[in-house]
């Protein structure tokens, strides 16, 4: 193997960057020996003054305050961004694009807002820039779209992409806690952040998702079109109806193409127990990936986290030093390439049908069942089945509908409806139901 | 895009070539819109006079009964071997290479035998073989272990990826059929061959995991020193003791690198039910693979089959092409690099360390018990649980075991004199128990 050096700067020496160090330095004879290549980490930057603290072995004069010493370096070819957030990332990565580095990137958020931004300059500098750590953690999920399935027609993705989402629905089912108590237990374990929101509202996963369709479709998916609901009203009992009438509730970012349009969604979701997708626990990530010719398929593996994230930045590095060494950068994906002509519609939330599962607290008095299923029907929303069970000495009763395929806009307005009856007590739950996995 | 030609070629136009032709004509333009390539389909050579029976439009001056048409044509940049086998296969592709064209194969037997020879050709060449339908169909595993995961040391994987055998065990184990009926039924669906036995006996998943393995450790691995054990005498009770147990049964092909050795097995595996690999059913294919940094992982899908396949085979061409089209071939498997000097020791089966599930019939009568534990103690062979039970108006009973660790070596010398017992009927049942899933 002919051996050849590529020098690798890193800004941003917290979780991941530290991962990442490791594997360098730790791996360094092992990727030299697979693949040829020298990858020497000759800087990294960090805000906080970096210290030795991490147990990593690197000379202290590599380390340095300033983005800027790593970007501006002549020496430097690959530059990695692990700081996260959008602003300072995004200036950070179109000036080392400028300088003529290639990127490694783990930053979904800067992508999903700013990909187009991002690829035309690289387009214009001829510069690969690689993210396969934005998604799911190890899992090479963006490489299988991009390259395993390049024959395909995608079909449709569901994602189980939130860890902190399924750990907390997995806690849930497995220990019959209720919402706020996983929660809490997420939390201390460092799976959940002080403030849950981008996590527990959907946020997280509608940035994967964006990614995962644009570079399915290639298209360049409009992050603020992605339907997304979190999981922080769903409870106990609605776990407990799943189960009973066989399914599972988990957190789905789901991207399908069907009859010429693409719907993008992320919202709790019922899916049969025996399912792949079902069996997905605690902070694991799974990506269910449908395409002709290849048919179902599904990636598995830890979503996040310092060691697996690690592994898919190095791979990104490897993959874009072979390109620095044969003189052909990383092809822009065709989502964002400046030449790409390809728009397809979207479907509106509102359009999508699926099958659903609707709970309703109703008062314990007779005609209530009849009330409520005839609301339904003038719709022309069918009840696939109910069960509604006796609850001694309360004045109310929980109601358990599953529902056949439905409109989504009809059957939001059957439910406000149904939320207006004075028999109804509290705002009813709607979980779309999801039967083809 | 820059839009560019390249000429394909194919030999064997059975029923992954039908599946090829027919997405290299059927997706030309998704993937040119992708890739900015042109793959364009010059030539089809098979055996049997080629007709346009198969429903693919093609025009049939580029049919040929003549595999030289294809490898001999100057305008062909890739040749697509398809015909299987090993003999004429090899002399295909090697007279391939030498007319420098690039080569698409998914002929697992050939590589798992010959690929150093393959491999030094089209080093010499300069040249790209690709092969990634060769193990488990439509799944991406080859890209993955040779790419997402070139910064991991790989420590083990655990396949499914032979569909014949995993949808006999389901079979058994779903329908309550034994053996023989499901294989009966196999057979029907098309599944299994008239002569099963490259599927049953292993002799097909060794060949997968041999080429993993190579893949995997950076060493050419020898086929002949696979431990190879089919599942022919899986019986309908060992099925439901295993469930009894919280297990499933699995034909897995096992590669693990341990204490500086790497030990390959294909045999019928006890895992516990709640694994992932426990719940990939019929003919579906499945990998688990654990690396460092990555941590485990699972890739699944159809393992075999028209459609799969040809995904495969197509993505392989397309990585090719972009290869010819920047003047960078994709480099040799560090594998079966002439250069490659790595070389790690094999564990021969004897010192293999596993848990057990022993299952004998013995004679009903006293002391039995108490000859067969004196005997696993001698070996220093330790029980972790017995079942048995009573069976009216028989003379016989199975008893059931699971053993605690031990070698393999001592395991096989104690079932030696256990099945020499006069109260022992039957061969005893011995299958491994991998509970790190």
């Amino acid at each position: 193997m002919n051996k050849s050096k590529i020098n690798v700067g890193l800004i941003g020496w917290g979780t991941v960057g530290t991962g990442v160090s490791r594997v360098l330095i730790n791996n360094f004879d092992l990727i030299r020996q697979r693949t040829g290549i020298i990858l020497e980490l000759q800087k990294i930057a960090d805000r906080n003054v970096p210290t030795m603290r991490k147990g990593v072995n690197i000379e202290s004069s590599r380390l340095t305050k300033y983005p800027d010493e790593v970007i501006n370096d002549p020496n430097i070819d690959i530059v990695v961004e692990l700081i996260g957030g959008v602003d300072d990332a995004k200036d950070y990565i179109l000036k080392a694009i400028t300088n003529g580095k290639h990127i490694v990137t783990a930053n979904k958020t800067l992508l999903a807002k700013h990909g187009q931004e991002i690829f035309s300059a690289a387009y214009k500098n001829n510069i690969s820039v690689c993210f396969e750590g934005s998604v799911a953690g190890g899992i090479p999920i963006i490489k299988a779209l991009r390259e395993g399935f390049a024959a395909n027609q995608i079909q449709a993705i569901y994602g189980i992409i939130n860890g902190t989402t399924n750990y907390i629905l997995t806690q849930m089912s497995d220990n019959v806690t209720d919402y706020q108590q996983a929660l809490a237990e997420a939390q201390e374990k460092g799976y959940a952040e002080k403030d849950p929101t981008a996590d527990v509202e959907g946020d997280d996963a509608a940035q994967k998702i964006t990614l995962l369709t644009s570079l399915a479709y290639g298209i360049d998916m409009p992050l603020e079109n992605v339907y997304t609901e979190g999981i922080s009203r769903i409870t106990q009992k609605d776990i407990q109806y799943a189960k009973e009438l066989g399914y599972v509730i988990k957190l789905l970012a789901i991207s399908k193409f069907s009859e010429g349009k693409i719907e993008v969604r992320v919202h709790p979701t019922m899916l049969p127990e025996r399912s792949m997708l079902a069996n997905v626990s605690g902070v694991f990530n799974a990506i269910y990936v449908v395409g002709d010719p290849v048919g179902g398929t599904m990636f598995y593996g830890q979503g996040a986290g310092q060691q697996a994230t690690s592994s898919a930045v190095v791979a990104d590095i490897i993959d874009i030093s072979k390109g620095i060494l044969n003189n052909s950068p990383i092809p822009v994906p065709s989502c964002w390439h400046p030449d790409n002509t390809v728009s397809i519609p979207l479907r509106a939330i509102n359009e999508c049908q699926t099958r659903y599962y609707l709970r309703l607290i109703v008062v314990d008095k007779p005609g209530v069942l009849a009330q409520i299923a005839g609301i339904l029907g003038q719709h022309q929303i069918s009840i696939a089945s109910v069960i509604q069970k006796e609850q001694h000495g309360l004045n109310t009763v929980y109601l358990v509908m599953l529902i056949h395929e439905a409109i989504e806009a009809k059957m939001q307005e059957a439910i406000r409806h149904i939320d207006e009856l004075e028999v109804v007590k509290d705002k009813s739950m709607l979980i779309r139901v999801e039967n083809d996995l």
